[in-house]
């Protein structure tokens, strides 16, 4: 079980907490919950950090930030006592969760599960667990994983310890087909493959953390993202709660051609026009754009008439577009290109499906019904198992409707 | 180094904390800091697990509250670095620094320093230790030493690594000879006796914590008490800046024979008349008391007139009177007393020098001078270094200024 900042914000809410932990473990289960730090604590952490020192040592501000976490873990064990549950707390260093030396983004390296599994055995205790720390091995220092990191804490704890599933508790009750902020017939998933989670997270689907939702399909951890709001006396800890099941595909029976439409509108559009086509030259223009730490999403790359040059086409985040457009500015001897275009209020669209794989067509109805509407697709890309489409921003829910009802998606 | 809560509360009073130090490291010194939380953390943390649970689990409480100190170590080790001062955070684990599993109120068992020394050596790196808590090596738990832990680990690493001089940095620039808001012409002391400073902190002046001063004694770590709102500029680190030092009596050239006046107000005065004296009746009145756990101060004992009874007075907490007077009252079967009398309106005066040990006369000196006043003495307490009189509260003032000069204390 996995709890977030506001489902632990204060001890009233550590104590809702509390209950669920007890219904599970009432039901004959053994649990580890993993916990992050109060709601607006970690913000409180970082921002002493940088008053410090903006420069500062990774190493400390893991030091820092990482006591959040240790907060919680103490409180929600002394609350679970209270409710008559056996139960206590583990930092990242006492269990531990060895992890890289990435301070501040550091990957878990391995979870040693036995001593858990053991009190579970011998005293049914609940393994109450700091998420988003770890501990170096070889310098002995406290290491965090990076923001929304308790997630991933909680998927590599479940494979540690072979837990039947990871319940992950969160503001919202489950994973939808779209937004249900912009389409309100979006329906909750009852179950999604690990795969495409996966796309939808790295679309900017903020229910999960992508490294989670990596760890899991690795790992084959089944991870249940459900509501901390809920009732706990009211759930059936033997049933199947409201909740989304991210899963292996061969668990789901009814598998639909597309699952999940994602949009994300802070995206500017650069198009470089008559580049000379010859090696080296896609080097010369994203090598500048990576140095200046500016992430490039979408590429495309069109053979121009002339068969000597090209036109290239790629998305940045809108907020680095005048950025990036200066530092190509400044290459465009080096690259050679003709005139460069460009659009900071386009958005993308991307349609996901595991079912894509095998049936052909999915994108070309896209294509056809945007155009009934007149929504002029700037730009393309595709993978096996997601397209997505570049668009003029003012578009975006009409498009994400459109695709939502065309796939059958509405409830 | 030592910092208290009030010198760490903010990120800028822990960039002038960061300049203390690197005054010292600038005059070639290896520098341990000890710190504990940023001032109202400790408190904020505490309500929480007692929100939890009014009977919270010792062990867990300590995971929670050892986590403040966590926080201040690594910002100060940013602050120093930003200072150009090479330095990193240990927590207590990482040390380790062992103590019992008496969670809550640990004991130090014992510091490695040897790494800590290697890096003064290899690198001199600063060390910022967090205060305060510590590791359970047999349970591998946190534990904390109890409030005002940190000037009791602070002494404990200097006694680790050797120190030449433990520095306690406070909100106060000293010791005084008493309370200065009471007796204006208190002087700071520039040296003081460890078993002198040891009465007095056991007495209530709330400069250091007992304990702290009993490491000190025992391994010889001279102690020193100064303000952290000097301004760092301003000090000489190689000469001796206001403050007193708390060492070897034979360190101390120019030896008093009366150095300090303590006095508590809180302090009721219990009176048992006509007990049986008879083997076991202190057993009788002080079990049910200490069960009840109530603190008993002050004992005297006098034969009575007929030798067969005896009148038996003694001091607790104010706030406990009511309680001690209900227990007393409820035992009297089983000790036998004629009558019990009480004052919830005393004041407990002592009078601390090492010089006593050879002067003889010097607590009769004091009650020719109370009695003068007009100042009635209802007990005596004594012991080798300090003699403890029992007054009506009203005269406390007047008793402690008329002490202070007729041992010439006064400036």
């Amino acid at each position: 079980m996995k709890f977030g900042g506001t489902s632990v914000a204060d001890v009233d809410r550590i104590r809702n907490v509390a209950r669920h932990v007890k219904r599970e473990v009432d039901a004959g289960h053994d649990v580890a919950v993993v916990v992050s730090a109060m709601a607006g604590k970690t913000n409180e952490l970082v921002g002493w950090c940088r008053e410090a020192s903006p420069l500062h040592d990774a190493r400390e501000y893991d030091v820092v930030v990482a006591s959040g976490e240790q907060v919680t873990s103490g409180l929600l064990a002394i609350t679970l006592q209270s409710l008559g549950v056996t139960a206590r707390s583990w930092q990242g260093w006492q269990i531990p969760i060895s992890t890289s030396n990435a301070h501040g983004a550091a990957r878990i390296l391995d979870i040693d599960g036995a001593e858990l599994v053991r009190r579970f055995e011998e005293r049914k205790e609940v393994a109450v667990i700091s998420g988003f720390q770890g501990i170096c091995r070889e310098t002995g220092r406290i290491t965090t994983l990076g923001r929304g990191g308790s997630d991933t804490s909680a998927v590599a704890v479940a494979a540690a310890i072979r837990a039947d599933r990871c319940d992950i508790y969160t503001d919202v009750d489950g994973v939808y087909t779209t937004d249900p902020r912009v389409v309100p017939r979006a329906r909750r998933m009852d179950k999604i493959a690990f795969e495409e989670m996966l796309e939808l997270a790295s679309l900017g689907a903020k229910v999960l953390q992508v490294r989670s939702v990596e760890l899991g399909m690795v790992h084959n951890v089944r991870v249940f993202v459900r509501s901390s709001f809920d009732k706990p006396e009211d759930i059936d800890p033997h049933g199947m709660p409201p909740g989304t099941l991210i899963c292996n595909e061969e668990e789901i029976v009814e598998q639909q051609v597309v699952t999940g439409i994602a949009f994300s509108k802070d995206e500017a559009q650069i198009s470089i026009r008559r580049v000379q086509d010859k090696p080296g030259v896609a080097a010369a223009i994203f090598g500048p754009l990576a140095e200046a730490n500016i992430n490039v999403d979408m590429i495309v790359q069109n053979v121009s008439g002339d068969g000597a040059t090209t036109d290239l086409t790629f998305t940045v985040p809108a907020a680095d577009y005048e950025r990036a457009a200066k530092v190509l500015a400044d290459s465009r001897a080096r690259i050679g290109y003709e005139r460069l275009d460009g659009a900071n209020d386009v958005a993308k669209v991307s349609v996901i499906g595991i079912g894509m794989r095998s049936h052909a067509g999915v994108a070309a109805q896209a294509f056809k019904a945007l155009a009934e509407r007149g929504i002029n697709i700037r730009a393309i890309t595709t993978s096996e198992i997601k397209f997505s489409l570049l668009i003029e921003a003012a578009y975006t829910e009409l498009a994400v409707r459109t695709l939502h009802s065309l796939y059958g998606l509405d409830k």
